[in-house]
């Protein structure tokens, strides 16, 4: 076992089990970067301050930099003997410059270096995460554009409702995935702030320059509370709540295309190579990343509750169970990028089927809505208009026609104010035409809010 | 049952079973104000727009104000026939004023009516937790001033740690609260958007004047894609997820509380008022409030996960599921008002025991990472000291004396380099005064901080 | 403000805020039936141990039969000012026959009652549950018999993957709902101790016969620990779990039959007095009962998730935040309730598209995997076979021809292997024939399992 | 990349980064002995059917055996380009035997395969979780047994209530872990169905016999329904949930050492060995297991949500989102046993404060309970007793003294009845003695219950 950075008040060596029980460098091996580069910034500042000499500093700096590369290059042994990455970088440290390595801890402590080395990598990923939505984002303005002749039906209740452009449903997802990135966005106001400098909990007595760290490692402000700066985790639970919404979307999209992409619907064609088969049914084309995208949602949700659990009625300051801050948000980083990732790719392949959308544009009775409008036209109430068209729905179906195949006599018969140019009317193309607000799925909106969206996302 | 706003098409009658299942007018009456409100500036829009007569309008919102006032005064029986408050208003309008009451509801759906007075409700609540938040950030000013010449033990682990200032600890909590107040303000923006004129899914055809309407009921900006303006619930997740992180900040403040009014600690004293006794043990004053909002937590946590989990999965456009939003909002609403207006009240009747708070910063070797501080002043490595002071605690707890009861020579024994004026180095107050950086607990800068949190908080 | 039943010890009432708060007469007078059974119970109890004459016992016993007549007949006002249902009914005991009233308490707290009438509550909504629960097994017992000859696609990933005997379908349900029920059962074993006795937490002083109490209210056993007892929960949580993999299996039914009920797939028709309309859309037929009992089980996780949330880190023994049980309990157990009533209404309504049906299962060349278990039968490895049938499938995408459709000679192309006898293997009903393990699907086997599953729920 | 087994029908070779986003072998690698095992009965049962000769079999099983040898020895590589632990097996075994070894796969499918697979590690889990859980038990009865002559305050609501053995309080916590036992046990039943023959959601034309695969590898019976077999996880459900009650449990433990060993209550004190110290302040031993066992509840919890979300909504038969289930689980049973394990090692170690405890018995006005119950017996409705002995501890309290230093004068002030006996009542010795009830904290009670507790954790 690898010394402790807090041996003198024991008389006992920990036990093993427990040690292991304790120990994060399993995971937190990961901070890696950000521990060396924090600890880069702290010690130049101590310098500057006049805390440790500028010799000093500069072996402390070179030492430091020389553990990243090696640890960049893949060759450190991440030893499990070392608690958490923190310790592990100080051995390090010492094994390579000698005791003075120990100086790089004055002025903090692990309280505060741990919340500065996780706000880092929560920075990093929210970053991160933005850069694959937009890219996400992109692919939907490219398939708005490419696709931007298709009709397709608006489904609510996963029934027939009303003729729309396929490019304004995609739309749809490019807005809430805008949401996600202006959540982010948000987020990113409360993580970048420095806690360096709030020590154990209380700050510390040595004369430092927190504002000049902060500056180093880009952060824009510094913590107003050491207690809080210590025991706050809110930036974790929002990069949490971010991607479990992100993921809800995600989830949402992935539906859609699994129901689109079945052999009834037949709406979407899926690339082979984004596909599996069956390892005993040969015909088999699975929408499988689909699927995989739509269950991760559950491992999403599950991190969020999982972390809001753990923080719920933990006294002040820092408490031993808020080291479950990390498992939970890296496996969401990872989760949130693969399905980000892959998904992107698989829209990019993805082909609509113009034949079947058209098709199923005549089923459903999607313009009923517009004859009933028709009808407020020549002068019905909405209401009244509304139930005619119902009774001619009932009609249409006992006949097992479309509305288009009705006759002018059938028609008159249900309200004598229809005449001949109900035909035209009953195109789903002049229905989309009619909804010119802005927002609606006429042609011409849904152009500005592609071009508009499209500009967004330029990069 | 009274008549549905959907009937041509339907041959028989809905169950009734069926009809109370999906029947929301239990709970979503809360809504009528946001309803009726809605309607009105729909309704003036209309006529704007030449869509229906000035003479129209007038009547209808007429029609519609006398229904408010109805229902302010509590004299309308929110009849369970009706399936939602929006079928309710449109029946009470027409009962009240004839057919032309049918009106109201042309060029827009229920679809994005509820959308409208959802977040018309939700942008209200948010306010209002805004506003509470606000007022219990105000009581831990007050607090702050009240007690600021009180040290404590501060704690992590539970463990006695170091001392800190009572009102440095408390500003922890009002940082908290601090960032709740964003978080709602950020989610305002996303509240803030005129679904209305996304009809079902599509838009209206009817030549309607959106920005009109978004400008008489307050809002922003008006949706840019009418099948995500009903599809789109992110902004009650987020209401949901800044309530639970609230609520956990909540249950944290709680925790600490109940465990400084233990009979043992005796930090606190909480206000009998607040306080319940037993049927069978006559000593008892219980915490029950602080348990409660503790215990709430759970509650608004569960909220948010069940409405997650709702939303996964569905695809566009409006799905029923969706219907679900209403009650666990309303109850998150309620639970988080509640719990805010409860906890302030009890904050502003609690005493501090200065008596037991002395006692206990005299107990738990509080200033050994000052006196290890004093070695390092004294030439040793933060290390090294560390190490010696964690033997002198050791020989301290088997002398079960605290650290100044020590002698000279006995500290001597341990580091040759003490000196006499480590005693005054040891006053906790001496410890305080040491820690001048910013966001630490020195009397000076909590000072700065508490006159900077009042100024934030003054109304 | 009504009295107290904790008075003495307090020099200020409590605060009216905080008392609202506090109350649980909102929700808990529901339990009012538990409670005064659980009284008369204990009552006959005392006197049987000559702790009270046999003369009081009388008076309570009757006092409390008469206050839960007047509560059954809705003639009691539930006052407020109660701060729960066993105060009010001690409260209206008292009133009804004076001070002799107070002595139902002897010899027990109100921490035991509560786990009495909430251990009592629990066990009648689990019955109620086993109950309905048996009554959705049932029907769809009777749509296995009546829809014998169906054959359905069965679907993997959406996905056609091979001929199923809708019966056999609908038989998984009733599997899914035979484990619910177990678990249901296995929960009542630990419902059922009565822990009445156990006093605030350690037992009382009086020479109760807890035994004699048990007997009277029905239950298998007593406690055997007094603190677990007032402190012990996990039966509400059970009940919330089991509720939860309920709804989730509710949810697949759901989804599967608004998928079915599609346009698109046309498997199912849902009885109109099931659906509702829109008010904008006349042609609309939604699935909304099916919609919302999807989306219902959110909220029942919400339930779980709260309330395990509630209990975590709770020392022992009775802390306040375990008042949250009932809340998520009553929402958890109306939830499950509605849903199985209205779930089993419309099963008993619904109609297969037999046509549809067919048509389906010509599609999606399901019959693949028999294809190559025929060129298993014929000597090759199956690995290989499945090989070859892929290729198959691929040329008849191409060829935009079902599998049968194939010529013999293009079939013979691809495996010489293949002879005439092959078309009649490729009937969907000879490959059904052909699946006779234990629980598979071919119709002998399924007849089997229908007639075990008729006689498991004849009542 | 390595062959599929399922390639025929593809044009396009799958992605890789879709490969390995598909892929599950970085984590169901865990389940090569439940897969191996599974492969040998199901290849015995082949050639005892006649389906592959003996001498296939031999081969078969020889080389599988070979393969669990050599993971077992740790020399196996496993790949990546193995999407799953079943493709790799039999992808080793045939470079073992050669084609032969596709053989294996007859008759089955990797959806029933999997089900096996995971239903048999789930099963040892349940098992081990059973046999920690009762090592635990073992140490409450040790504990129970060492410190039977301790009396401690029994806490309601964190205060004083009563005084109680601590050997009853630590046999409340062998209650819940027995409660925990039945459950693990209870689900055992329905975790041990053997799902193997219902091949991909039909069953198999081939004629095995599954029965015999059963009986080969433990299972009690075998699954009714072929489509529910392959679609069910209710098990993996099931022991989230087990595991999640369990974790509560053990976070109220953990809560309770936490709260116990602080320096303001000290009734315990934490083995040495498993405390940690701070980076920065030398006097802390903090007991980090207990908080991280605690903060995992969240985990666990988290583990529950996810998959339960995932579940919702699914269509039958399978779908690749259940593929979740694994490391939900993986990660529950490694946080299960981890904690389990450590919490007992340090139980052994803890050692109660026998003169705190004592101390604390004194404040807190713990008898009053009894002191009312004092009053009963001379005649006093209990009512009356608790409001008289509230105004004795205001009294008490005003004076800064225990009930028992107060007079007799002083007592007899309050209730004339009051004799000089009271002061023996007023021993909490006596207190205890006078609780003889089944479950109830008196020594003679707390003797029994030990007795029978270690009886039923005799190995």
């Amino acid at each position: 076992m690898t010394k402790k950075v807090w041996g003198g008040r024991f008389r006992e060596r920990i036990n093993e089990v427990v040690d292991s029980f304790n120990s994060s460098i399993r995971y937190d091996r990961r901070l890696y970067t950000q521990d060396i580069e924090g600890s880069i910034a702290h010690c130049r500042m101590l310098a500057k301050q006049g805390i440790i000499s500028e010799e000093e500093a500069l072996l402390i700096t070179d030492g430091l930099a020389d553990i990243k590369r090696e640890m960049d290059r893949g060759e450190t042994a991440f030893d499990e003997d070392n608690e958490d990455i923190h310790t592990l970088v100080e051995n390090a440290l010492v094994d390579k410059i000698g005791r003075l390595g120990e100086k790089i801890h004055t002025g903090r402590s692990r309280n505060d270096q741990v919340a500065l080395d996780f706000r880092m990598y929560v920075r990093e990923a929210s970053k991160k995460a933005d850069s694959l939505i937009k890219g996400i984002q992109q692919v939907f303005v490219e398939l708005g554009e490419k696709n931007f002749d298709l009709i397709m039906p608006g489904y609510t209740h996963l029934q027939p409702a009303q003729p729309v452009l396929l490019t304004h449903h995609l739309l749809a997802y490019f807005e809430m995935f805008k949401r996600d990135r202006q959540r982010f966005a948000d987020s990113s106001v409360r993580i970048n702030v420095l806690p360096l400098g709030s020590a154990a909990l209380g700050g510390t007595t040595f004369n430092i320059d927190r504002r000049m760290v902060a500056e180093e490692l880009d952060f824009d402000t510094i913590s107003d509370n050491s207690i809080d700066a210590v025991s706050d985790r809110d930036f974790v639970l929002e990069y949490l709540f971010n991607s479990s919404v992100l993921m809800m979307h995600m989830s949402r999209l992935s539906e859609e295309l699994i129901i689109w992409s079945s052999v009834e619907f037949g709406l979407v064609n899926l690339p082979e190579a984004f596909c599996t088969g069956s390892s005993i049914m040969p015909q088999k084309k699975n929408p499988d990343v689909l699927e995989l995208v739509r269950g991760k949602t559950g491992r999403v949700y599950g991190n969020l509750m999982a972390f809001l659990t753990t923080m719920k009625s933990l006294p002040l300051a820092y408490n031993k169970d808020m080291q479950e801050d990390k498992e939970s948000l890296f496996d969401t980083a990872d989760s949130v990028e693969q399905c980000l990732v892959v998904m992107t790719m698989l829209l990019r392949e993805i082909s609509f089927n113009a034949k079947n959308m058209k098709r199923a544009c005549e089923k459903g009775y999607l313009m009923a809505t517009d004859l009933a409008d028709y009808l407020v036209t020549k002068g019905m109430t909405f209401r009244k208009a509304h139930e005619i068209v119902g009774e001619i729905v009932l009609f249409a179906i006992d006949k097992e026609k479309g509305l288009k195949e009705l006759t002018l006599k059938e028609l008159k018969g249900f309200a004598d104010q229809i005449t001949k140019d109900v035909f035209d009317w009953l195109e789903p193309a002049s229905a989309l035409a009619r909804r010119v607000q802005h927002g609606a799925t006429s042609p011409e909106m849904v152009k500005q809010a592609l071009e508009k969206a499209k500009e967004e996302v330029a990069s």
